[in-house]
């Protein structure tokens, strides 16, 4: 027998009743259980079990019949057609899961749509897999709103794409002793480094030789934040706040940020060089013994003030370009007194 | 017996005598000739025979005699450092190259730093193999400025990226007969058609199934660009307008350019689908015969309004995600009168 469930609007849920808490929550974690063996829906799981076939129709007050495109086409609630593709995706994949909120689970901390347990867990288990968060491809995200968990972006053509936010301190273990007072001049948006001790590039991986000629010390060409680095350390023969100064004419504050992005790499003994092949501010190189036995560069790196609004399309772009060269992509976001936050944001596949 | 130029300041050029005509011009392509066995070299040439040893000092007409750093430090003329990096690049991959000027050469059309000769040529062969514009990372590019050509672009920390621009006209042989008045509605910010004939998916390539249960003709969502065109079209029961209008109200002008976009490809038999994946508008299939039999889509297409400013970056990162995944990137550029510019920009290798 299919079973119908009524609209309750004021609670904004679907109450079932008939054997629908055996049926329908313990063996298949819908709902949640009220006095005997009724339950109550949420929206977006009365879809799905609409969608299936299983539940006949649902009742409103006044007396309408909903089937599932009349059920659909109320759109009850804000992006009601995401949050329910994402549910129906992840039951495809044999997931279960609830509205991250009472009385359904404790809710999970932050901003979520979804707690999705483990597989083979349900609702009353008692465990959380992950807070699942949902959004359409326009939806932006500003970067206070990053938190810790799993993001699922649904495109224009719903299909679904899942990414892992994290809290990523990134550290390393290149250190080099450092030569000092090098002979340096500032040419208008580098710095050419005059034949210096081999290990400025060959242990501390500073620089670009200068190529075309056989030296043992190479001159070296180096970025403005790689010299305003060494400019500051003494390394080479010229002000600090003249390479910082140059940067900011040509960068403004970007090359602020990008500065202090760049020093708190090297302090945590990473090394990073530019990103711009792959369109990021850095890649970054955790463990640097000599640059003839450099290994993969591990983490692309791009900076953004700490008010950035993130576009979901942007993301995209980033994190499948790291991922097609294996590297994870970071966001540094720096607030406007120099402080860093770095998060990671990965595909996952559930 | 090493040669010593003198700086004519005036004429912005480095003239040398002895035997210099045979010594640098005619043997490797270096400078133009004057009267007798005298040369003229431009800047970045007597730069790159001072830092090969060559020539042995640059003589200004007070009397000061400049070395390679000297010459550098000087930095004639704007952006010659980058200039000096891409000329020593080429040269040091077997190229002989001239400014893109008289009396070195026929001058190229459009803006030009540099002619290209073939691998083996000079600039005595009256051959150019391509014109290539220099840019530093920093630089951007308007799209009124793109032409056919290469584009060097040198990051901060000195490497180089080539990049030839073409005008790309895409076409394909994607046609299907189509269905008339389907079942739909508009939700939210896309368009669920009901379970319409199956070759409107199958062989026409429109929406996505929705999935987890089986059917032999699924309900497809379409996105608003799909719908809109379908319903132009008469395929769907909506009023073109009313999808029209969600799609300005959701996206504003960008869904103008992109359904402009979207429907001069599948006026040239090319099936759009979204490129969200890839951080693009679109990803292409030129030749559909069926969904089953689908081969690899071929262009990334992205959309810009006709007054779009490249930033190199940006650039960079289209065109590696889409060399990544083996599609070339093509930019489609709209002016408001709807009509289309295509370009396709690619890495390339000297």
């Amino acid at each position: 027998m299919t079973l119908e469930g009524r609209f309750d609007e004021a609670a904004g849920v679907i109450r079932v009743g008939g054997d629908a808490r055996q049926r329908y929550h313990d063996s298949r974690g819908y709902g949640y259980p009220l006095e005997g063996n009724e339950i109550a829906l949420a929206p977006v799981e009365a879809a799905h079990l609409l969608y299936r076939g299983d539940l006949g129709a649902v009742v409103t007050k006044s007396g309408e019949r909903l089937e599932f495109r009349s059920f659909m086409a109320r759109e009850p609630g804000a992006k009601f057609g995401v949050r329910f593709l994402v549910y129906a995706d992840l039951r495809e994949r044999g997931f279960y899961l609830s509205p991250a909120r009472e009385p359904w689970v404790d809710p999970p901390d932050g901003e979520a749509d979804f707690a999705v347990f483990p597989r083979g867990k349900g609702p009353g288990d008692g465990e959380i897999e992950y807070a699942l968060r949902v959004l359409g491809e326009r939806t932006d995200v500003p970067t206070a709103e990053l938190e810790a968990g799993v993001l699922a972006i649904v495109d224009e053509e719903s299909e679904i794409t899942y990414f892992e936010v994290s809290a990523r301190d990134p550290s390393g273990s290149s250190t080099a002793a450092l030569p000092e007072g090098c002979d340096a001049d500032l040419l208008e948006d580098r710095v050419v480094v005059w034949e210096p001790p081999l290990e400025l590039y060959e242990r501390g991986f500073y620089g670009q030789p200068l190529e075309g000629r056989e030296y043992d010390e190479p001159t070296l060409q180096c970025s403005l934040l790689e010299a305003a680095s060494l400019a500051e350390r003494g390394v080479i023969d010229l002000e600090p706040e003249t390479v910082r100064k140059r940067g900011r004419e040509v960068e403004g504050e970007r090359f602020v940020r990008r500065l202090a992005v760049y020093t708190a790499l090297r302090e945590r003994d990473v090394v990073p060089k530019t990103g711009y092949k792959f369109g990021a501010d850095f890649r970054t190189y955790a463990d640097v013994e000599s640059v003839e036995n450099l290994g993969h560069s591990e983490l692309l790196v791009r900076v953004h003030p700490d008010d950035h609004v993130f576009e979901p399309r942007d993301l995209a772009l980033d994190v499948r370009l790291a991922h097609g060269v294996r590297k994870t992509m970071v966001f540094a976001l720096v607030s406007d007194g120099g402080e860093i936050d770095w998060w990671s944001i990965e595909r996952l596949t559930p």
